[in-house]
């Protein structure tokens, strides 16, 4: 993607119109990139990496902090973790594209670097960096709506949470002890995928059930509906 | 100090007039104090402290990145860790007299909590949290540009760093390997206060010299000095 049809896009999609082209190459450049062009001006993406890595803790912690206002300290912190890490946000980063845009070193693009999710976080970053500098924290804010924040209504975050050792954390706290998933049963959808039924139990009495189309994915369904059920 | 004076103290001395007197109650409130006091409503500043020490650190960043445009991620890094820490945050918080509006459980104010740095450094969070969601950023850089940040021109955080260290780590990368420190005298003040003299030096070639009232300030003071050097 060429830097015209990346900020082209940005502004189609997002509503994102720089004003300072060069901040956004920054937060795009890797450093081998201006190894290898020596008349490249300009640094590469770190220092705004460092901007960016704030401010992105800083407005998720308040808009989690607005949006929960029952939660403690100690859920607010749990949620946060699960947004802000480098799978979430190497996602977002190719969400709105930054992975074509990214000027790469040749050895980097060769080891595959553009689809790294360490890379794909820093750059993200780096971006959002670029973009609290050149339009603000209400634009930061914007595409934040946009992208991270929306997932939490699409549950896209629940894929990073163990469910599994949270109900065994949460019964345990209590002084439960023997927590046993069993298989209930197996069946095949229309499509002829599988779909497996279990059982998660305290005690041989049973707290919940789940499905899914790995035994793994239909237990930890079974583990997020029991905390669930004992949060109601 | 009563609420009221605390509000007139602030108002006066830092132009911070809150809106929201509860929320301000919220960030002065520690957990022993509602359990003692069952009639009171609202929280304890826990929630505040998650939110004001996320807006701390973009604070802290933003500026330092905008005060330091030729300073690169690590520079920037090690001046962070030192401005945001527990011993600093509770000298802020005493500067703003906060330790003495904390609304504290008595088993705490018996074991001396008041004047504890891990609870002023929460208690600091909490209150700058507080004043972000009431006034908004600008109020708070107003703030911090009256106390963190002009501290850095009073090298207030020199104390935090340890420049032995640094300088010990800084000739390593290079390969240097034989630092030594060296008295070079003792003197006395007209007011009868004793001075030291410390010489540091690099495979015995004299780097810098370093005074102070006691050897390990004097040494402290040499090491800060070289580093100085080195780095023009």
């Amino acid at each position: 993607m060429s830097p015209k049809e990346f900020t082209d896009y940005l502004a189609k999609n997002f509503q994102i119109n720089f004003s300072d082209l060069d901040l956004l190459k920054e937060a795009l450049t890797q450093r081998n990139f201006l190894n290898e062009n020596p008349k490249e001006t300009g640094r590469d993406y770190q220092r705004l990496e460092f901007l960016g890595d704030a401010i992105m803790q800083a407005s998720v912690t308040e808009y989690l902090f607005k949006r929960y206002p029952e939660w403690d300290e100690g859920q607010l912190t749990e949620m946060r973790i699960t947004m802000v890490q480098t799978k979430s946000f190497a996602h977002f980063a190719k969400v709105i594209h930054l992975n074509e845009a990214i000027r790469l070193g040749k050895g980097e693009e060769m080891s595959g670097a553009r689809e790294r999710p360490s890379l794909l976080e820093d750059i993200w970053e780096a971006f959002i960096g670029a973009l609290f500098l050149d339009q603000g924290q209400k634009a930061v804010d914007s595409l934040l709506m946009q992208t991270v924040f929306s997932a939490i209504d699409e549950n896209f975050f629940d894929q990073f949470i163990d469910f599994k050792s949270r109900l065994q954390e949460k019964l345990q706290a209590k002084g439960a002890v023997d927590i046993d998933y069993t298989i209930e049963g197996e069946e095949r959808n229309e499509d002829n995928t599988q779909v497996f039924k279990v059982s998660v139990s305290l005690d041989d009495h049973i707290l919940a059930y789940g499905y899914g189309s790995s035994i793994k994915d239909a237990e930890k369904a079974a583990a997020q509906q029991a905390l669930v059920d004992l949060t109601e």
